[in-house]
């Protein structure tokens, strides 16, 4: 389908349903984008590369079984909120691999005109508070945006774990911009900082991570 | 991979990583595999089926933007919980569709089968209030509960629509197997009901379900 096409429009909603919930239902649809946006992690149980979709899902799992590591209390919900929500700007603006210096060049720039794109089209009250909890994430500054920066630090640690290398492997992972992502979770939990010590450490001694040049 | 061998046994985690916290990524590297379960449902955005990991954040966007809409008050964060939970039984038991008969035959013990076995790697009081979580979706008799089964109809009959047909196609599927699926989203709320009866009448209408014979 066309880049500016919303998924609504090849099946219009019935005329019956209102204003407020046909916006709702519009962007719930375009909402499906995200799961064609791929990542670089790899899957463990597959041998494909992992979307949005499923990786905000692995996230709200990890939130709702490793809360009690949070270094500061956590609202579970709130946290689970922000983590579902957090990559819908990736439907417009794309992935943006971490370990890939030219793909982050101009990142933040796409991400926000693609938030004010995507959440236009939620009422306006909704619209709001929706961008509050994609602001929330991005800026990592409360107890929940921080551990949930955490997670999707993570997740993908773990991932490239499991297929002993994954994107640790690719040309701009070596030691030092691995432990930059070492450090997120470190922020978040000094528990879940040690395990992913653990699984870096490790990592440098099996060769799945170079080090620096 | 093998299905009775765990995620985690290809990349045993290191050492340092103590019992409790083991065991529980051990259990969302299991998890990982709900990617890889395929349901019967199309996606809007991609000509592919859609896996148990993205449909269940789906419906963790849908509780989040839709729960005004519910006839009695929800907890937001503990309805999403429920529906980032509710099909990881299906990584053992395997995706049921509704619109086949032979699929439903024997799902419920199945499924009760697969969470004995899935929410046991879990530590003991983590397994008890997963499971329990997951209980409380099966059953559906809590506010959030009805809630979250009404979002698990609402989400598939929306991508139908977008579909022009998607699952509605399918031998089982003609008016009353599609309005009983609505049935579920009226129980939890007028408008949303209201809205899924005029996908319904209109699909009628398109000739995108098939009329009882």
């Amino acid at each position: 389908m066309e880049d500016d096409e919303l998924v609504i429009e090849r099946s219009p909603l019935p005329a019956r349903i209102d204003d407020r919930l046909r916006a709702q239902l519009t962007f719930i649809a375009e909402a499906d984008r995200l799961k064609t946006i791929l990542r670089a992690s790899p899957l463990a149980a597959a041998d494909r590369r992992e979307n949005d979709a499923e990786h905000s899902w692995h996230l709200a799992l990890m939130v709702i079984l490793l809360s009690e590591y949070a270094d500061e209390p956590i609202d579970v919900g709130h946290a689970t909120r922000l983590v579902v929500i957090h990559d819908l700007v990736e439907i417009y603006a794309g992935d943006s691999p971490v370990f890939d210096p030219a793909a982050v060049v101009g990142q933040q720039e796409r991400e926000e005109a693609a938030a004010d794109r995507l959440f236009a089209l939620l009422p306006d009250d909704q619209a709001a508070w929706v961008r509050a909890l994609w602001d929330e994430f991005e800026a990592g500054q409360t107890p929940e945006g921080r551990f949930c920066k955490a997670m999707d630090r993570l997740e993908p640690m773990l991932l490239n774990w499991l297929n002993r290398g994954g994107t640790w492997q690719m040309p701009g992972a070596t030691e030092s911009t691995v432990r930059a992502r070492e450090a997120g979770v470190v922020a978040a939990s000094t528990a879940l900082g040690e395990a992913t010590n653990s699984l870096v450490e490790q990592g440098l001694a099996n060769g799945w991570i170079r080090p620096d040049p």
